[in-house]
């Protein structure tokens, strides 16, 4: 039995954000159409961390594709990645192995690409400044993506640890020169920004209600949980809310859960995905505010890991291992 | 990030069958007593066959071992495995990805290590004779393993197509020169009998009620679903059935379902699990016709998988591949 194996270098030379995008673009789609199965992720959790298995099965790729990704915090003491992962993916007629990818690179690709999307879909096309909250390791794709779909002038960068936004603005800045990288503290330049993009661990809200503009998009992709929240109830509450999976946002984000249990948001309460924003171009977003919540979903992993597949068999990249 | 890897022919060469019957042993009565966490697989299906996705937890082992097993039978058509599968193995302490195993042979292997157990706690002592119904992939392992665990001097060989008994018998018996392998088409000699194992993909019972002993144990490892059953239900009614894991047994098995649904077997029907077999040596089977009734678990792959990476280590078996 050969299966081709992709590392992290063979996925990050071959997918590059833009066309990540597009493929999010088709996903999402895909996704809020029925189109792709993808049942609810099993998790298995010890005393370190939790393993979760996402499997998912496309026609339109004709590939099964499973991420065994972990979540072991301790793992950033250890010198070791926080979210190690393997990309399993299947062929559809014959259900053979058919590769193993390095998932890490692919996830943090792939989760800018979505906020890529719901950029593109919900910001001023006009935007020019935004503001990026957490420099870990989701940050640089973060911020590429916000690139990619607006001409943005300047982006202003926050830690909590303001070195680490003074290092992060450094390193991209070789990468983007078009655009201005300022590390900042006072959260006073937030009523300049088009964009706000959270990417962050904090379980509490990283900026207050009255310090953001009367029109904002803001992309919360860090925190998940239903005791988590990275944006306050207030902007909640006056925002057009967008997700990527109903059934997953209503089930796993503290930024909806807590308000639909205590009675300020309805019970019915049944925010747009980002897929039908794609399939319904004459979505109207009725209020000034909006706010992109992503849980991740599997069919984001299987359209990047079929892409890479795909773009590898032209570029010959990837090896063959026998097992 | 490394890996392990390990082929069909690392995993062949490292484990055997006698020690796949030990590590059944514990695994089963890891299961039983609740220390192992074994969710409900997750199946995708499509036109041509279903990947299972089988996540399993031992923090006595300190490993996440996921099975990701397709079945698709239009395979043997193509001269490729109905059942090809492929076994990740993640760190308990770190949720790395440690190793990436071939899972056909060792399915095998521990589904004849399964019936090994079953027919060591279950058969007569003394056994002679046993049968063995079908001569497909894991024909091999069951005659192995009821020659593990009995001194057989004779096993009949059933198949559907004689021929294909007959190639049985000659390529076994290279390996078995103690023990008989008579090809069979009289279930006249059934009668003879003190084991008879079934690992056919029949829907039908292979035998009648009244073809068989008075006493003797079976291994029902075949045909799997709620429609499908390789044993007469006059058999079954008259048995004492034991299970690999009850709540899967009750749900899957065809041998037991529908006499449940139709009030044939009480519907509080609890047969006992093997593992609570070897945890209760006191255990007094009461009736002199036993069934083994096998859905295979998660356990078991994960006991000899965990058992091949250690056993690898020593033997310096199995190749790094970087991701």
């Amino acid at each position: 039995m050969d299966v081709r194996i992709f590392t992290r270098d063979d996925v990050q030379h071959l997918l590059k954000m833009p066309r990540a995008i597009e493929l999010m673009r088709d996903a999402f789609a895909a996704l809020s159409s029925g189109r792709i199965e993808s049942p609810i992720r099993t998790t298995l959790t010890n005393d370190h961390g939790t393993v979760l298995y996402k499997p998912t099965w496309s026609a339109a790729q004709n590939l099964f594709c499973a991420k065994v990704v972990s979540v072991f915090p301790g793992n950033a003491h250890k010198d070791l990645p926080v979210t190690p992962g393997i990309i399993v993916l299947n062929n559809g007629e014959t259900g053979m192995p058919v590769a193993l990818m390095e998932a890490g690179f692919l996830t943090s690709l792939r989760t800018g690409a979505a906020t890529g999307l719901a950029t593109d879909l919900l910001a001023k096309p006009d935007a020019s400044t935004a503001a990026l909250f957490g420099t870990g390791g989701q940050a640089g794709h973060q911020l590429e993506a916000m690139l990619c779909v607006r001409d943005l002038k300047r982006v202003y960068v926050f830690s909590r640890h303001n070195e680490n936004a003074v290092r992060f603005c450094r390193e991209m800045a070789a990468h983007n020169s078009n655009c201005e990288l300022i590390p900042a503290t006072n959260r006073n330049v937030l009523t300049e920004c088009d964009i706000i993009t959270t990417a962050t661990t904090s379980a509490k809200p990283v900026f207050s209600d009255r310090e953001i503009p009367t029109v904002v998009h803001i992309n919360a992709i860090g925190s998940l949980g239903p005791n988590r929240s990275e944006i306050p109830a207030e902007t909640i509450l006056r925002a057009t809310v967008v997700v990527d999976h109903r059934e997953a946002g209503l089930r796993e984000a503290g930024e909806l859960l807590p308000l639909m249990n205590d009675g300020r948001l309805p019970t019915d309460f049944a925010p747009a995905e980002l897929g039908e924003l794609v399939l319904n171009k004459n979505y109207k977003v009725e209020r000034p505010v909006t706010v992109f919540k992503s849980a991740g979903n599997a069919v984001q992993d299987l359209a990047c890991a079929a892409e890479v597949l795909k773009l590898a068999k032209d570029a010959g990249r990837g090896q063959t291992v026998k097992f």
